[in-house]
């Protein structure tokens, strides 16, 4: 009752009416959308800007209403809405529709970059409305806050669904000008000593004729293992897990659709699962973490067109993100970042078809979904064995739960001569209300809620997310690149640089064991040898040898790990090694810099 | 330069390569987007909960690809792009896809109610998550924050480019339970004394002998001279104005589509200027103002799958964005929120075309959209007066700057047996990158942007929207509906109620004049007049008889002015009037509630 009617309690005006209006009131507050944002109840926000743990997650090619077709198969609130709202333009350097390798480069290093470059500065050739990049950050490698946490003493780790190489983890772990380059990408995630990595991809640590897919003659296994890593491939193997690195790659490639799990990976750790182990992993350092999950198949469920595909992987990954903001509400001291890197698919609740006519119940979006058994993928595998209307009527009877005449499943495989899943794609906009606009990316602005310190807020440009991640750690990242990617001859005009095709600790490449080099002046050789494996510095009496893409030092017989990896770019002729370097070369002491913000104001 | 190379400037590691990156990561910083958040040199926001003036953007049917497209368009950073961000789920409370009418009832009342309804409670049937409403919550009206504010007094306005009649601007000025019974909504709006009311719809002011589209006797047009308002026909006409109320309808039905109006309506004042004038007028009110501002026609041009529509419709309502943001920086007391009521279109930046595929240059998105001069309607009368193909390939020629062969056009011409402008939807996407997946609306989330004290924040259901406005308006929405929809016999047991056809201050119903009312009891002349025009209270030896849908009290000889309406509502036979109709009615004192918040916790 309110104050109001109580005061005038003698007025004859004042009898049922409001009681009526107050007990409504508060029924359709409550109901006004699935439920209020929360937060009455629970201590407020940290307003400090830095945050000791910061968890990044990322929803790989997932549109606004995307989330909210999860919500509404979900039946309730998703975790991102207890969280706080920005948005991001996806845009690369050099296209208005982005890739996840510049997106997710942007999110890693504060910097935008061009399609299919991983954590390696932009192409030239840019947008016609952005200033051309300076021409020594073409193809230079960036600085990822993952490998700054590291510096910062931090734990560091990633979780994927897709292969450990694909685009987005690349991102953080990895520096070249090529997504699909992934033999190199493992070889630079081995050597970066994250304390936790889960996903796909097992076949890129072996050689061909080790079981793997590797050209080279790398076994990365005995790398990971000197190192002490653990290497589960189950669920079990990881839940046995209670403490130091893992290196857990659940599939040879990308691990399974959720939607397909039971069939196909029962064995598999889910995200949620993964997500737990790493924060279980990493939240005992006393120095902090930094973690990168990733819902990776929302996106090609998107691709696909694939409505409940797409909502297995939201709603998984839904649930990890819980976990993350249950842990952050706790801790008080972990920002965590939930963000789509782009859209993907023109995905909306609402399509040409008949079900989003007039009203539209829950029941229309949720049931035809949740009657879906599997992804378009796995049903057309049922299909290919024996592609006749007859069948395609049982399976869809038996997977979606649809009637087809023979006519119609004569017609439909008719049709389905440009590609088979697109046949499902189209037919399936008929029996869902979800629409799709393309089987690739979109160029829309994407949300990104936050819960923490730190927060980032407003529109934002792809590249300020990465740098608000920096700015939580406090990380200067001008001089954690520095420090990183130092270039010997700027630093030391006199250094003798010599490009090696041959070795590595870890395994022999096979060209250089048939090619030995030849004893040309450095000049020469650094033409001769466009994919050197190996390089060697040396200044006056000094001399040590870098193995490229590991972070390795080898002075004599001994070998030292670096904090950083040794890069060369083909495409620039030019070759980064960490700073820390230059301590085995040169006499005078070496003060490596520090790579936090300055609270002076002197830059 | 860095404060570190300052400090080991002796080093001989530091050379040069530092700078170079100081210098890039500046670069891109600027340029990661379009533009970096602003902010750094202007004021805080203030964070008081209280706004002096609340300014409430809608862009009707507007998703955030939408937003993202016309910035490429523009060219530059859109006015939200300054503002903060939160989401909003749009679902009404029958259908997961909302029409306007309920997305601007929860704005305006922080209620959610039925598709097509317009500020009144919701039917007892709603989506199956959501508990059913209070029974004598269906139908009722309820009090709008517009309302509220000028009970607070405050200067109110309304500004759109549809028919001040159409769904959206109606939820803050009108009370009835079909979006299409402008008829009644105009009557309602006239009788609100808003202050500003600016945009389409002359029409309905009208009965049709005299010009308009009344089928009752009201000609309006004398109620809003009698109350002092000016009422402008065109942009000049408007430009005159300095102070006082204004009227202004500058169409008879809907304002023309920005891309026609150079052609069409060149007289017509844009959004802009009518945004610029309306608070230019309402501000000087030391109470404050509350202002609602639509971008109308965002909307149907999404419905059309017209993208230079859209663009053209949303480059306008950006600009009236910048005013209102503009004038909030300011002012520092005003709230400015910028919302879309639901999506429409499902409109993506990418589609299945030609131009999507690979790296998308701006050139791409942007000169297309440039290069069509008229929406898909006005270049389809171009064509109906001749519609062959050669005629189909000069109109595009002409308007769109595309070649068609003559076999292309005529077979479009075949294909658009459906109906002529979706022709050109489809069509249109082979010369964009934009994408559709219907010409209905979605259900996705919508993004909300805010500016100054009381913005709202997270993932809201919509009617938290209506609730966060009324919070910063200091406004108690359950003491104002009690206040202003009071129900007689509820509060007033004995009183005596009598419905009758008859009458109106503002000219007869022609109805009422060729049937006098019989004298029957007030049961059964409440049973026999469904429609209303007039109601007569009794109680002891008082009467007075208050017009239908007006905010008019007579007494004997005397009028006077409510604050506001008296509305019947035929489904429940239920009838409200304004509480201080008991002024009259009573020999008590009677009070009237206040309907600010109480700052207690009685509640």
């Amino acid at each position: 009752m309110t104050a109001f009617c109580r005061k005038r309690a003698g007025s004859i005006l004042l009898r049922s009416g409001i009681v009526v209006l107050g007990r409504w009131i508060g029924l359709w507050t409550a109901l006004s959308g699935l439920m209020a944002v929360t937060g009455a109840a629970e201590l407020p926000v940290p307003e400090s800007s830095q945050a000791k743990n910061v968890i990044l997650m990322i929803a790989d090619g997932c549109g606004i209403e995307a989330y909210t077709l999860a919500r509404w198969v979900k039946g309730k609130p998703l975790a991102v809405d207890t969280m706080q709202v920005a948005l991001v333009r996806t845009h690369s350097s050099d296209s208005v529709i982005t890739d996840s390798a510049p997106a997710a480069t942007a999110y890693a290093t504060g910097v935008q970059t061009s399609n299919d470059f991983i954590s390696v500065g932009p192409k030239a050739k840019v947008l016609s409305v952005l200033e051309p990049p300076a021409a020594d950050l073409s193809y230079r490698p960036l600085a990822t806050v993952l490998e700054g946490a590291k510096l910062l003493g931090k734990s560091t780790g990633i979780v994927v669904t897709c292969r450990v190489t694909h685009a987005t983890p690349a991102a953080f772990l990895a520096h070249v000008p090529d997504r699909d380059d992934e033999q190199n990408i493992m070889t630079q995630i081995v050597h970066q000593n994250a304390d936790v990595v889960l996903g796909g991809g097992r076949e890129l640590l072996l050689p061909k004729p080790l079981g793997g897919k590797r050209t080279d003659d790398r076994d990365l296994t005995r790398v990971l293992k000197a190192r002490g890593y653990q290497m589960p491939k189950t669920r079990q193997e990881l839940d046995q897990i209670t403490g130091g690195k893992v290196f857990g790659l659940f599939a040879q490639g990308h691990m399974a659709p959720e939607i397909d799990r039971p069939l196909l990976a029962p064995d598999e750790p889910h995200l949620e699962e993964m997500t737990q182990k790493a924060i279980q992993l990493l939240h005992t350092d006393p120095d902090g973490f930094f973690l990168m999950v990733e819902g990776s198949q929302i996106d090609w469920a998107c691709h696909a067109n694939d409505p409940a595909y797409l909502v297995q992987e939201m709603l998984m990954f839904d649930r990890a993100v819980e976990l993350a903001v249950k842990f952050a509400r706790q801790d008080r001291q972990t920002l965590v970042i939930v963000v789509s890197d782009h859209a993907t698919g023109g995905v909306s609740l609402g399509n040409m078809g008949p079900l989003s006519k007039g009203n539209v119940p829950v029941e229309a979006v949720v049931e035809p979904i949740r009657r879906m058994k599997c992804s378009f993928a796995a049903l057309w595998k049922k299909l290919e064995v024996d592609p006749t209307a007859q069948r395609l009527q049982e399976v869809l009877r038996d997977q979606w739960g649809i009637e087809l005449t023979a006519q119609q499943a004569s017609e439909l495989l008719t049709e389905a001569k440009r590609g088979a899943p697109y046949l499902l794609a189209a037919l399936c906009q008929r029996y869902t209300v979800v629409g799709w606009t393309t089987h690739g990316h979109t160029g829309g602005d994407v949300p990104l809620f936050t819960w923490g310190p730190g927060s980032p807020k407003g529109v934002l440009g792809s590249a300020q997310v990465g740098q608000a991640i920096a700015q939580a750690l406090g990380l200067d990242m001008e001089k954690l690149n520095a420090r990183l990617f130092a270039e010997p001859t700027k630093l030391l005009p006199d250094v003798k640089v010599q490009l090696l095709p041959d070795t590595s600790t870890t395994g022999k490449k096979l060209m250089s064991s048939e090619k030995p080099p030849s004893k040309t002046s450095e000049e020469q050789r650094t033409a001769e040898v466009t994919e050197p494996q190996m390089v060697r510095l040396q200044y006056g009496t000094k001399s040590v040898e870098l193995p490229l893409q590991e972070n390795l030092l080898k002075i004599g017989d001994q070998t030292f790990e670096l904090e950083g990896l040794s890069l060369y770019v083909p495409q620039t002729k030019r070759l980064y090694v960490p700073m820390q370097v230059f301590r085995w070369l040169t006499d005078s002491p070496v003060e490596l810099p520090p790579i936090t913000r300055s609270h002076s104001h002197e830059r």
